[in-house]
C-alpha cells in the first residue's frame, strides 16, 4: 500500500519522458498549420488552420471519450478496445495520463494529414464530420490492432502474425497511411482544385502564397518528430540485461539520429533529383523532400542501423517524386501532396522496416533486450519473410480498412452535395464566403493616411 | 557534508522538470506577441512585438533585483517577501536557481497579458514604466499573498483564510486577473482606438492584420501551458503514501489532461456559439476560445476530474461570448480581448474551482497526498463554503489591490499626458511614428527591377 | 554483464536531459531561419530558408561521416580526432547517441550564422560547398582542441595550456567566433550589396522585409538557448562532494539564469543606446541586443554569477553598437550584422569569462565539484593571468585557423565566378533566379475574382 522509491524514480523519469515527448508530438500540430497554410492560396488560409485547430479541439473530446477506449481499453478482443471510454478506470497499473496525453497526440495528427489533401475546396461543416470520425473511430480501431497487446497485427500479441506481428513502430501505417488513404478518397472524389490542370489536362502553375510558413512548418514537423520516434518507447528507465550499460535510453538516443539521418538524407536527395528535373533548387521540395524520409523512418526508426536510415531517407524521397509525377499524369490534385508523402513514403516504410530491421535492436525495442528472445527481423538482414510479410499484411489491411469506412463516407457526403464547396466560392476562396474574412488584412487608413486623419477630424 | 544519491537522483529529476517547464512558459511569451501582432493592424507590430521583448528583458532585471524577493523572499510577514533580493542566498535548502527561472517565465507573461488591452494606442516609454512597475512589484506581492508558504491566502500557510486558502494552482487569478485587470485600467482611461466605434458608437470592423500569426501564437501559448500548468507542481519525484503506484508524476499528467480538455471545449463551443450569434466559422473566435478554456482551467487543473474540466470549459466560452458583446456595447474597446478573456475567465476558473475541486486531489496537490489530511474542497463535491469563500476573497483582493496601485498609475501618466498617443500618430501608426518604420518592408527594387538595374547601371 | 539499478537510473536521467535539450539546440536552426529570412528583403527570402534547411540537412551527413569524429574521436593527437567515422564503435563507455546528436545541433549552427554575412548575392551551389566543408571539417578540429579531453586547448586535458585551458563553456568562440569568422571573410570578398552603400559611400536603407519574422527568430533562438548553454554540461546527475544538497542541478539553473540576465541586459542597454542614437526605439535592435548578450555568454554562462552576467551582457551591447558604427564607417555589408554580433560577441565572452570566472564555479564545471582541486580562473576573481591568457589564445587561433582556412576557399570560388551572383540576378532577387519563384505569392484570381470566375466559366 505504499510507493517504493525504486518504482517512484521509475514513474517520475518515464513520465518526464513520455509528457515532454507528447508535448513535442503536439507541436506537430502547429507544424502542420504553418505547412498547410502556406502551401495553399491566401484566400483559404484561414480555411485550412481552422480545420487544424479543429482537429487538435474535436480529437481532444472525441479521443476523450471513446477515441482511447477503442484504441487500448484491452480486452480479449483483437479488434477493437472496449474500456476505458472517457478515462474511467485510468490510471491503473499499465497506463497513467501521461500515456492517454501522448496517444491523444498521435490522434489529433492523422486528421491533419487529410485535411491538406483536400484543402482550398471542400465545406467547413463536412470537415467537422469527417475530422470526428476519423480520429474517434477509423484511427483507433488501428491503433488497436498495431499497437495494443492484444491486437491481431501487434508483434506484443502473444499469437502474433506469423510469429512476428507488424513492426510500425511510431505509425508510418497506423498514422501517416491512414491519414493518406482517407486524404485519397477525399480528394479523389472532389476532384481537383479549379485551374489546377486546364482544358487539356495540362498542370497550371498554383503555388503556395508564402514559402515562410512552410519552411516553419517543416522545422517544427521536425522538432515535433523528435517527440513522435523516440518518444514512442513511452518507457526510458529500462535496462537490456544483457548489456553493461545499454537500455532504452540508448536506443533511444539511436532512434532520433535515425530519424535524423533518414530526414535529411531525403531532404538532400529530393533537392538535387529536383534540381535535375526542374532546373532550379527549390526549398519547398526541399522541405517535403525531408519530410517523407521522416515519414519514411517512422515505421522502423528503432529498429534501425544509422547507416539503414539513410537507405531509407534514399529511396523515400524518388518514391514521393516518382510518384508527384504520376499524380500530375493522374491530374489527381492534392495541394499538400500528402497521399503521396504520408501515404507513398508510409508504405514505403512499412516495407524497408520488413527489409532492414535489425534482430538486436528488434529484441530491444519489443522484448526490453531480453536474452535469448528470438523473433523475425529484416529480410536482407537473414530474417526471414515472417516479419516482411506481416509489413505487407499492415499496407493492405489499412488501405482497405480506411478504405471502405473513408470511402463510403466521402462519397456520400459527395452525392448529398455537402462534400465540395461551389466554383464561385473556390474561386472567392474559402476564407471570404465561411469564414468571415480574409486572413491577411489590408487597412484603409494604412494606405491614405491623411486622407483617413481628415475623415476622422471632420467626424469629431 | 555530502549529497546523498536519494537525493541526487531526486533533485536532478525535479530539476529537469522544473527546468523544461520553465522553458516552456517562456515560449508563452513567444507566444503572446505572435497572437497580440496578428491581432493589431500591421502599421502597429512592431511596436507590440517590442512590449513583449520588453516585458521579457526589463521583466527579467526587475525580478532578479527584488521581483522574486517580494514574492518568495519568505517571512513572518505575509503580505511581502523580505529576502533574496538579487538572488541573495539562493540557492538555499528550499528554493534552487531552477525555481526562480520557473517564476520568471510566470512574472513576465502578467504585462504581457495587459499589453494587448492596451494596445495600439499607448506611448512606448509610458509603457517601460508600467511594465516594470507591474513586473516588479503589484504582481509579486499578489504571488507572496497566494503562493507562499506565508501568504495570508496561501493554502499552504499555517493559518490559512477559512482553514483553506485560496487553490489558484497555476494563477487564473494570480497572473491572468492581475494582468486583466491592470489592462482594464489602462483601456478604460484611454478610451477605444480611433475609429472603433462610430459617432453613434456603433462598432466598426477593426481586423488584425495576419490571422497565421494569431494561430501561431494559439499554438505556442497552448504548448506553453503545458509547462504551466503541470509545471506548477514543481517537482514531479513525490509519491502518495496512500497509494500503491500514485505520485505527483500521476497528478501532474492529469493536469496536463484537464488542461487539454478545458480548452478544447472551450474552443468547440466559441466556434458554434459565434456560428450561431454571427454566422459564419470563425478561427480567430475558435483561437480566443480555446485560450480563454486554458485561463479558467488554470486555478484547478491539478484538482478537478478530467470530466469537470469540460465543464470548466464549457462555461468558459460563453462567459468569453458574453463579455465580448458587453464590452461592444460598452464601448469598451479592448484589441485583443484581454481584459473579457484573462478577467473574466480568470475569475470564472477561480469560482469553478471552489465548486468542483476534489477531496482527494486538493490533498495530492497541497499535502503530497499525506493520509489522515483534511481540506475544505469543492462545494458541489460535498466540501463546504471554505474553499469558495476563499476564492472569492482572492478574486476581490486582486481587482482591488490592482485597481488601486495600477489605476492611479494610468490616471496621473494619462493627466501627464503621457498616457496616450496623438491622433496624428495613432492613424499614421505607431510603427512609423516610433520605432522608425514598419514591420513589413515592400522595396522599390522589387516592384521595378528593370527600372532599378538601369539606375545601378548609371550609377556604375 | 549486467546495467545496475544507479546506473540505469544515471543513463535515464542524462539522456533525457541531454536529448531534449539537443532538440531545443535544433529549434535555433529554425530561428535562424526565420530571424535570417526576415532580415534579407523578400526577394531573398526563399534562398536563405534554404540555406539554413541545408545547413541542417548537409551538416547530417557529413557530420556523422566524418565531423563526429573529427570533433570527437579519442586519440592522443591533440590537434584532430581519428575515430568515430559513421558512428563505429558509439556507443562506447563514453559517447552515446544522444551525445552525437547533441554534438549534431551545434554543428549545423554554424553556418547557420556564417549564411546570414553571405546573404542577398551569394551563388547556392557555392553556399553547398562551402556549408559542407565548414560543417564538416573546419568547426570539427576547433571542438576538438577545445571540448575534446584530449585538446590541446581543453581545460580538461591533462597538460592544459597555462595549466589552465580556455573555458569556452558553449562555444562563445567554439561556434559563434568560427562562424562569423568565417562570414567575415565571405562578405568582405564578396562586398556589398547592390545599392548598400552610394557612390559616396553613404549607407542607404535596405531593411529587412518581415520584423515579425525577426522577433519570431530572435524568441525562438531565446528558446532554444536554454538547451545550447545548460545543455552543455551533459549530465545532470553530478553531485558536488562538498556540497550538502548541490550538484550539476544547481548549477545548470544558474547556467539558465546568468543566460537569461545577459541577454535581456543586453537587450535592454541596446534599446535605450540606440534611442540616444537614432532617435526611436528599434525593435530590431533590441532584438540583436538581446542575442549579442547570449552570445557573449555563452563562453562563461556556467562559470559565473548572476550579477557578472549582468556586466557582461552591458559590455556585449556596447561591442555590437560599437561595431555596426565601424562596419557602416568601412563599406563592410553584412545583412544579418553576424560577423559583429557573433565575431565581436563572442570574443568578448571568451575575455569576460578570462576575467570574470569564479573558482568555485569552474571547479564545478569542470572537476564535478571536487574538494582540493586548484584552477586558475577569472583575473578580476583573483584568480591570476593563467585563463585569461588561454581564453586570448582561443580567440587567436580560432581566428587565424578559420582565416587560412575559409578565407582562400572563399578567395578561390571568387576567383573561379562561382561566388558572387550578377548584378542582374541580384536585382531580381535570388528567389526569381535561382529557386524557381518568390516566396510569397500574390494571386491573379485573388485580386479580380470576378475576371477569373468569368474565365473559368468559359472554359468549362
Amino acid at each position: 500500500m505504499e510507493v517504493s522509491w525504486e518504482e517512484s524514480v521509475t514513474h517520475s523519469i518515464n513520465t518526464v519522458y513520455l509528457l515532454f515527448s507528447a508535448y513535442l508530438v503536439f507541436v506537430m500540430q502547429l507544424g502542420f498549420a504553418m505547412l498547410c497554410a502556406g502551401s495553399v492560396r491566401a484566400k483559404n488560409a484561414m480555411n485550412i488552420m481552422l480545420t487544424n485547430v479543429v482537429d487538435a479541439v474535436v480529437g481532444s473530446i472525441s479521443y476523450y471519450l471513446f477515441g482511447f477506449a477503442f484504441a487500448f481499453g484491452d480486452s480479449s478482443n483483437p479488434f477493437i478496445g472496449t474500456k476505458f471510454f472517457a478515462l474511467k478506470d485510468i490510471p491503473d497499473n499499465t497506463y497513467d495520463y501521461s500515456f492517454f496525453l501522448y496517444q491523444w497526440a498521435f490522434a489529433i495528427a492523422v486528421a491533419g494529414i487529410t485535411s491538406g489533401s483536400i484543402a482550398e475546396r471542400t465545406q467547413f461543416s463536412t470537415y467537422l464530420v469527417f475530422s470526428f470520425f476519423l480520429t474517434g473511430f477509423v484511427y483507433p480501431i488501428v491503433v488497436h490492432w498495431v499497437w495494443s497487446t492484444n491486437g491481431w497485427l501487434s508483434p506484443s500479441s502473444s499469437e502474433s502474425l506469423f510469429g512476428s506481428g507488424a513492426i510500425d513502430f511510431a505509425g508510418s501505417g497506423v498514422v501517416h497511411l491512414v491519414g493518406a488513404v482517407a486524404g485519397f478518397w477525399g480528394s479523389f472524389i472532389e476532384g481537383p482544385r479549379v485551374g489546377r490542370f486546364d482544358a487539356f489536362g495540362r498542370p497550371m502553375p498554383m503555388r503556395g502564397h508564402n514559402a515562410t510558413l512552410v519552411v516553419l512548418g517543416t522545422f517544427l514537423l521536425w522538432f515535433g518528430w523528435f517527440g513522435f520516434n523516440p518518444g514512442s518507447f513511452d518507457k526510458i528507465l529500462v535496462p537490456y540485461p544483457s548489456t553493461t550499460d545499454q537500455g532504452n535510453w540508448t536506443a533511444i538516443g539511436r532512434t532520433a539520429v535515425t530519424t535524423t539521418l533518414a530526414g535529411s538524407t531525403a531532404g538532400i536527395v529530393t533537392l538535387f533529383g529536383r534540381r535535375l528535373l526542374v532546373g532550379h533548387w527549390d526549398a519547398l521540395d526541399c522541405c517535403n523532400g525531408v519530410l517523407c524520409g521522416f515519414v519514411a523512418i517512422t515505421s522502423g526508426c528503432s529498429v534501425v542501423e544509422p547507416w539503414a536510415a539513410i537507405v531509407c531517407g534514399f529511396f523515400a524521397a524518388w518514391v514521393l517524386i516518382g510518384l508527384n509525377l504520376l499524380a500530375l499524369k493522374l491530374n489527381f490534385d492534392d495541394p499538400l501532396e500528402a497521399v503521396q508523402l504520408h501515404g507513398g513514403c508510409g508504405a514505403w516504410g512499412l516495407i524497408f522496416t520488413g527489409l532492414f530491421a535489425k534482430e538486436e535492436f528488434v529484441v530491444q525495442a519489443y522484448d526490453s533486450g531480453a536474452t535469448g528472445v528470438e523473433r523475425p527481423y529484416g529480410l536482407f538482414m537473414g530474417g526471414g519473410w515472417g516479419l516482411l510479410g506481416a509489413q505487407v499484411v499492415e499496407v493492405l489491411v489499412i488501405v482497405g480498412w480506411v478504405s471502405v469506412t473513408m470511402g463510403p463516407l466521402f462519397y456520400a457526403l459527395h452525392r448529398l452535395n455537402l462534400l465540395r464547396i461551389s466554383v464561385e466560392e473556390e474561386v472567392a476562396g474559402l476564407d471570404i464566403s465561411r469564414h468571415g474574412g480574409y486572413a491577411y488584412t489590408a487597412h484603409q487608413e494604412e494606405r491614405q493616411p491623411q486622407l483617413y486623419a481628415d475623415y476622422i477630424t471632420l467626424q469629431n
